[in-house]
């Protein structure tokens, strides 16, 4: 398996991480277990090359990262190519070059000729492996190519294998290709070349996902898509319906069935990165994907549901939805409870508290796939062991702008009661959440001096219901870090007033943050939960 | 071509198509040149019976119409069967009627004997070919049932077309299908029976088009599928891209080629009667469907479109986009002005002004993929032929909140000057964006009393990056509609203050949308860009 989210995936409109995002996508892709990590393209823009100089510091566990760019340029010696030394540069342990095989392409739009393009391929993949480097060559446009000028394009890839790659990978870049036209075209290249194929198409025609499992089936070494599906125009091939598709209907090995369920999980973390709301009939993952309408069918649906579904959600670790009844959520709720060592068993009142409380919050539009630290405190607040920091009296923001070119002014008033004390602090920032920001931080620090070492490390806003204009609801996440222990966590907000939603998500990173901070409470905490356990 | 967007495509969660939506779809699928339309499920409810007693009225020029339900019960009389008299009762030319082909299923989900399954199939295919009707078979489950028991499954459908059915459709009702399984299992099928043979399938595994493709290659006569895939769960096979792939990949006739040039009008249509908003990323006929980013490329990419596009977007009506984005040429900025029949030749002084006006705020963050409104305007004003609107004096927002559970209350206060006119106005809303809205428009509605007519329809945020927290740069996006003439557009403000970002896409869109209610002033801006061209 090999993922494109980072760099392919990000041609998608719309979607623009920052380094931060990649990371931590590199992260859960890791422990997901994908095989390749293409973390993007060094030689297209400087936050590549930044995202490769910082990953290098993570100690991945399963996946390499390969850096992305294309052969050298025509007429140019491969060590002088800036393309190719930008490559080297990422010092990553895979890179992946693309080249030519269209001869169209090869005259008309970079200009050179068929043989100079064959040299292209030769010296850049045969340099970097004598640089040690394992070697991916991208066959771009190779179907279309084919079909025009099967010789052509079969001498192109011919040329990487002679230069020792180590995969060749057949792209269609255009998406327009048919699963037959996939399987005759395959089966005449197994014939002629020997080195390890892989795929890499596009949904231009509703066929990635197809394409690449007729090519998984007839014995291709490597896949690659991205999560979601994401891409330019019509998208790449979605891995989210591959994995589970090899796995699950071809009974192929790829991902450990513990990770398997995290699926859902991961789909919708990186949607969320990425600030685009789920597909919801997206295959396996999507939230309707095991959606039953109820009516007559609901009770046999409940009682034989592996005879109503073409597999078992928790596989993916997605729920079955039954629309009337609503017995969303019970397990994935105790399932994130118990990745919090929290053991909340399944019958006991308490556990029904939580349920109840997530239900009618995401019914309000809070979503705790990013925001652990929001659902964490839920969980202490629903067991009644958790008491909040202060008491708020009073908050207000203020933004002024005085004149066509007047400095805007962004101000922000907090009172809150710490025990018998009360705290009325002001701030000033570069904008309303900032100066609010600043603000209770003045106030808190005076009692709890640890917040200093909290920074917010990102802030993201998502409108969730654009029809009423600006009169929209928001939801805020808020991602904080403790420098002292390089240790993050998400919380979340939502109103209808950006300013409301902001403040929720900062109290409730502050409050998880002290109290993280603090062993002695967090063991009183988990003692108390367990009594009223056995209690309740 | 069978559509049962009707019918089963209306169980997507959120579709509810009135009786008038029905008939208006069944007229555009009758243009466009469906053979089958399976208009609804009479027996489920009274909706469907209003439909089929009004679509008689109508003289359709191609489709036929199909009522859909179920074969009689078990030991009820066929012709006593309520089912089956309200299909009778529909007068339609076709009737669809689905029955059981897994063993599980007959003897578990409706609680009877497998041999009088068969009987219900063979008593009510018979009897309704008895009355003259068109008889199509589903076989429900067919796939699932084949691969459990295949004697049995084959025994139902052989029971079907020994009664006469007309055509039996195998139906992969799960979704979970592999189109080599299906390969199989066809083939086998084929040797077996010699009725026409239809597919009809869902997308649970992202495989509904393919399948449909492939059965169609095998030599299947009939797709079952609806209009942009709408269909419970995943959904089911989407006709969009089928039809297309048919008839421009596998050369078959499916379509008057000028109806097809009408299919993503259709999908927008459909989408629109169906209250959804269409999926841009949808094959052939997506809004993204044929758009290309800008940059280096983008000259290559209008020289030789063909070898860049799986198919001519004309070919299905729809249209290729150039994104303005982040490394964008020259090139698109031309395009896309071209569009707005502005001709920037290519080397004139005012053509490098507005590049790196664009250049310098897409540095900024600004983007304009999606607020084309806000371009237009840039390109204006780096004519100097555009006048704002009103001079800014002073704009302010507060939100306040007293006590721990106090009302947040927002407000703002405009101070603009029109002319000689001064005007200070005040706004509240359910946020300081909304709050400002109210503000500006009472403060304008003043001397422009069009602005009533215009709504904020979408408004989005995106944090650009997260690395400073609440300091972050934010993009607001505003999507604006005139309500009189059904037209909107975009437009973006970029600032680390959100209230600011929102303030400046916020008139921008008052901006734009006054300039083009405004004929006179439209002209008089075309001819001086034309003479600052000509005198340039």
């Amino acid at each position: 398996m090999y993922d494109t989210t980072l760099r392919d995936g990000s041609q998608r409109e719309g979607i623009s991480f920052s380094v931060s995002d990649k990371l931590k996508i590199t992260q859960r892709l890791d422990v997901f277990g994908i095989d390749y990590i293409e973390g993007g393209w060094p030689g297209s823009n400087p936050k590549d090359i930044e995202y490769f100089r910082k990953v290098r510091q993570y100690e991945l566990k399963h996946s390499k990262i390969s850096a992305f760019g294309s052969t050298r340029r025509a007429d140019v010696r491969v060590q002088d190519d800036l393309n190719i030394r930008e490559l080297l540069a990422t010092e990553t342990e895979v890179v992946t070059i693309f080249g030519k095989s269209w001869d169209f392409h090869v005259t008309d739009a970079i200009g050179t000729t068929l043989t100079e393009n064959l040299n292209m391929i030769r010296d850049s993949v045969g340099y970097l492996k004598s640089l040690g480097r394992e070697v991916i060559y991208d066959a771009e446009h190779f179907f279309d190519g084919f079909h025009f000028n099967p010789e052509y394009a079969m001498e192109t890839i011919r040329a990487a294998e002679e230069a020792g790659a180590d995969i060749v990978v057949l792209c269609d870049t255009n998406g327009g290709l048919m699963p037959f036209t996939l399987q005759r075209v395959l089966r005449q290249v197994k014939t002629e070349i020997g080195v390890k194929l892989g795929i890499h198409t596009h949904d231009d025609a509703g066929m990635a996902v197809a394409n690449s499992i007729v090519a998984a089936e007839m014995g291709i070494k490597q896949v690659q898509g991205t999560i979601n599906g994401y891409g330019e125009r019509c998208g790449n091939a979605n891995l989210c319906t591959i994995i589970p598709n090899l796995q699950l209907k071809l009974n192929m090995v790829i991902i450990h069935p513990d990770q398997l369920e995290e699926l859902t999980c991961l789909s919708r973390y990186v949607a969320e990165l990425a600030n685009l709301a789920p597909q919801e009939q997206q295959p396996y993952v999507g939230e309707n994907a095991f959606t039953h309408k109820g009516g007559i069918h609901v009770d046999a649906v409940l009682k034989h549901a592996h005879t109503y579904e073409h597999i078992q959600p928790q596989l993916v670790g997605n729920n079955r939805r039954i629309l009337v009844s609503e017995l969303s959520g019970k397990s994935s709720v105790l399932y994130k409870a118990r990745k919090k060592d929290l053991d909340l068993s399944k019958d006991t009142p308490q556990t029904k508290a939580v349920l109840d409380k997530v239900k009618e919050l995401e019914y309000l539009g809070y979503q705790f796939e990013t925001a652990e630290a929001s659902f964490e405190l839920l969980i202490w607040k629903a067991f009644k062991v958790h008491q909040p920091l202060f008491e708020l009296l009073g908050v207000r923001t203020i933004v002024e702008k005085r004149g066509e070119y007047g400095d805007i002014i962004s101000e922000a008033t907090v009172k809150v009661r710490i025990g018998n004390q009360e705290f009325f602090t002001a701030g000033e920032g570069n904008g309303p959440v900032n100066a609010l920001d600043q603000a209770l931080r003045k106030a808190l620090e005076q009692v709890y001096p640890e917040i200093k070492h909290f920074q917010l490390v990102d802030y993201k806003v998502r409108v969730l219901d654009g029809k009423d204009g600006t009169g929209a609801k928001v939801r805020v996440l808020i991602e904080t870090l403790d420098e002292r222990k390089k240790r993050s966590w998400g919380t979340v907000g939502v109103s209808s007033n950006i300013i409301e939603a902001s403040w929720h998500a900062l109290v409730e990173s502050v409050e998880y943050g002290l109290l993280i901070s603090n062993k002695i409470k967090m063991k009183e905490l988990r003692k108390a939960v367990q009594q009223f356990r056995t209690e309740g």
